[in-house]
């Protein structure tokens, strides 16, 4: 008989992640705020739960993907959350974007309770999560990543499945890559704007870096999205901001000097300011454009 | 009976350059301010030159690869330089990384007296001018460059070799390769930085954003730099700075804003007083490094 995973929070990443674990054959008991992509789940063979304790009931592995730290605490810590009915074994797969803090303060919680908690954020987006080749960085305990791993495997490209070290690390990288990110999104456009200001073409630009030490992945496809003029998500830009939101944080937590993430986050402000949030997270490159006086 | 070509400039990046055309069955005339480097040519075969303007009544076809403007302007518009004695229908191709508006004006001198000048400069460091494989952009007459074409497919990659438009157009693109470079290089080390000091291993970081669409060519090889702490050049960092020069002038000329690029600029200028110029310019990782206190 096939495992029972709970699944909770179907949001544009969390639904498709979903459902690839039901094609691949588990059983699956899901939650989550808007009832429609539950009907959704439901109509493709899930459980519906009321509460995330009722998740927690019917599942001794759960998975959780919802949007910030306070909404992780609110599903796992909060009135009928997960740790209220938590089955000893139990091991919880946090694969939301929060603090690393915060990651670490409630694994200590689940293991208090009786239970593992792994902290799994992803990236590659809603393609990613759509074909399953999410790359997914792992921290936490060994062997319950060990378990995890043929699960999360479904939902991520194996070979891009990173067990980082403890609890948290796997919040700290995936705020790294934020980082790395963010910065290189923003000096792309701007090394984009200054050949469209010197009247280059910027399409040629892009593709002769892209055959030297400039490549890189921001540079092949959000550069494509700058030159383009087109944002459509992808990735939104408000979840990006949340995400430095908790580099900055974290930065100043462990006294780390970071003047070009500074610089990136002050863009995403103008960027959100201008009323992007919505847009995909390459928009910022608008926002360095706009700067110049470009359209 | 094979071409001619005549080859100004014999460092770290011209001197291998020059030997690949001599193995693909050119012949040389070839000037330098060391007379070392021109030893080692001539004792393969080239003819030496005493000065530039040597160079020119030897040779329509010349290739000049110096550190900086008024180094170009010095073997091409000085005294004994090539103008002085430019034959009817030769090529200049211009291999250095200078300012695009000095490559525009050198263009128009060679034009008024019957040549042509491409300017050509390259990225793939010194193991790129050895194998052959660097990356050309190319600005200026699309003739000429069809002419100078197989030359440089000798010392580039013939995929990667680009012609982006009118003279000028290939220094600007490099440019923004230099910014693209220095901009990913900084927020690189500044996530690798986070990680050393959350105590969460930096290498394994590394990997997992390998994976991901934080994923460079700067993370790969420069980012591996930082965390062995070799910073053997390579590209040396004071080039680099002549570079970032060049590009904050030319960003100020055609008002365009680039913050990040800015914030970098200063970084390279507190790895100068750190007294790295001599090492390869991944060592702006150990200034970012610095700032936190990490060794």
């Amino acid at each position: 008989m096939s495992q029972t995973i709970g699944f909770i929070g179907l949001g544009l990443m969390g639904r498709p992640m979903a459902k690839n674990l039901l094609k691949a054959g588990y059983k699956l008991v899901v939650n989550s705020r808007s009832q429609g992509p539950v009907d959704d789940l439901v109509s493709s063979g899930a459980v519906r739960a009321i509460t995330p304790a009722d998740v927690a009931r019917q599942a001794t592995c759960i998975i959780t993907m919802v949007p910030d730290s306070p909404d992780v605490e609110l599903v796992l810590d909060g009135p009928n959350g997960v740790f209220t009915a938590l089955q000893p074994g139990t091991i919880i797969i946090d694969m939301s974007s929060i603090a690393p803090g915060v990651a670490r303060r409630l694994a200590d919680r689940a293991n208090a309770l009786g239970g593992t908690m792994l902290d799994a954020p992803v990236s590659g987006g809603d393609i990613g999560a759509i074909n399953g080749t999410l790359s997914i960085m792992v921290g936490g305990d060994a062997a319950a990543f060990a378990k995890a791993k043929p699960i999360l495997d479904v939902m991520g490209n194996p070979e891009k499945i990173v067990h980082i070290g403890e609890s948290g690390s796997g919040q700290l990288c995936k705020l790294c890559n934020q980082m790395v990110i963010g910065g290189t999104l923003v000096v792309v456009a701007e090394a984009l704007a200054l050949a469209k200001k010197a009247g280059v073409d910027a399409g040629k630009v892009r593709e002769a870096l892209l055959g030297g030490f400039a490549q890189s992945r921001v540079l092949e496809v959000h550069g494509d999205r700058a030159l383009k003029n087109t944002y459509k998500p992808g990735f939104y830009t408000h979840l990006f901001a949340k995400d430095m939101r908790n580099v900055v944080a974290t930065l100043a937590e462990h006294e780390t000097a970071a003047p070009v993430t500074a610089v990136v986050q002050q863009l995403l402000h103008a960027t959100m300011a201008a009323g992007r949030g919505n847009d995909d997270n390459s928009v910022m490159a608008k926002t360095v454009f706009d700067m110049s006086g470009l359209k």
